[in-house]
């Protein structure tokens, strides 16, 4: 047994099935790259749409109602956004900036109430387009990217079986603490009266939490199983 | 009901226990830089220990034995580490320069058969308490990441109720394929006799996966009965 995943190679085939990253032509951007390996998920991403994320967060905002800058910023604000999604309040302007270049917001100038002349960003025909085909495409396929757990139990043979089996501990106390926020965070929504789009949010991660919670008691189970058998022999 | 969010601000108090980024003092670092936002959780995590995932990954495969750097390469290539870590074949000697600095790795020059004079890497004991506490840290807590599903589920309210069903029931197929080949990874993994460490691999995303797909049944069912209420009304 090798420390590491295993000493022979996995066939390529098996592994480009389950991340199939190299059949992307984008995937040579990264390469070129190397500080942009680390983006390489969020790139293939970018390149699989003609729109971001960012863009798509924004879109969906301007798709409610037009809005003034400030009316975005607050928006982003108030749903916290940046926790979700990967926006900030610092690139709402550069977003939009490219958003007009691309044709899908329109960009018109208002007089407010008290006689000041303001820009406002309305959603076109081709950005409620361009919006609702990526909100298909992140819909139509489930996302797969990488863990940082997987990095440690590459690495498990350096923990002594009691060392294994305390850090799981603390890693499931932190499961536990994480499903009470979102379940905190699901009554808040309810209460509100959130879409069932909405409320998925905190249910979403609720279901993928207690499965993380039931691996690593199956984990520790077949762990502590083969250690006991190794210390046997 | 609001199509994003919902339209008071969720608690400043739940959604920061949920996503705990704005009390590490790196947040700050992101903030500066807007175009290092998409970045903020590699960097939080970065910035909690001294050493990145990438260090910790070649820091790892050093810990099995010292290494010449086409060694290094190959086993990066061979465990197909970059498809279930952050590390990229051309960042290897940048990294290991880095390491090098930070005085976790030593390099000496050694004599190979065919008497040619070549560098070879080892892990130092500082390496080495670095690599372990590391591997505690990630193991100690459930990382918490953006997943962009919750883009499109805070949009779902401009898909009608056939195209929600279409989409998650491509959703569910695209699930099940990856089961599948979580499956057959299993199973070569089990076929040559991987440690349990590198059997997680596979087995967790499989109860994640698992989780993700009662998750979709349930939401569609809750979407349904509420669209074909809502029509009644």
């Amino acid at each position: 047994m090798s420390p590491h995943f295993i000493r022979r190679k996995i066939p390529i085939t098996i592994i480009t099935r389950i991340f199939p990253f190299p059949s992307l032509p984008c995937y040579t951007v990264s390469m070129l790259n190397p500080t942009m390996y680390l983006n390489s998920i969020v790139l293939v991403q970018y390149c699989m749409s003609s729109i971001s994320n960012m863009e798509t967060a924004l879109l969906g905002l301007l798709s409610e109602r037009p809005m003034y800058p400030y009316e975005i910023e607050k928006n982003v604000w108030e749903h916290d956004m940046r926790y979700w999604t990967e926006i900030s309040l610092s690139s709402i302007y550069k977003v939009l900036e490219k958003l007009e270049k691309k044709l899908l917001v329109d960009v018109n100038l208002t007089v407010t109430d008290t006689n000041k002349v303001k820009k406002i960003y309305s959603i076109t025909e081709k950005g409620k387009k361009e919006l609702k085909e990526r909100i298909v495409e992140i819909m139509s396929e489930l996302e797969v990217s990488i863990h940082q757990i997987d990095l440690a139990l590459a690495n498990l043979s350096i923990l002594t079986t009691e060392e294994v089996n305390e850090v799981l501990g603390k890693y499931l106390k932190s499961i536990d603490e994480r499903i009470t926020c979102y379940k905190e965070l699901e009554k808040y929504l309810l209460e509100h009266e959130c879409a069932v789009g909405n409320l998925a949010l905190s249910k979403r991660r609720q279901f993928l939490m207690k499965a993380e919670r039931e691996w690593v008691i199956s984990f520790l189970d077949e762990f502590n199983t083969e250690s006991g058998e190794e210390s046997n022999e």
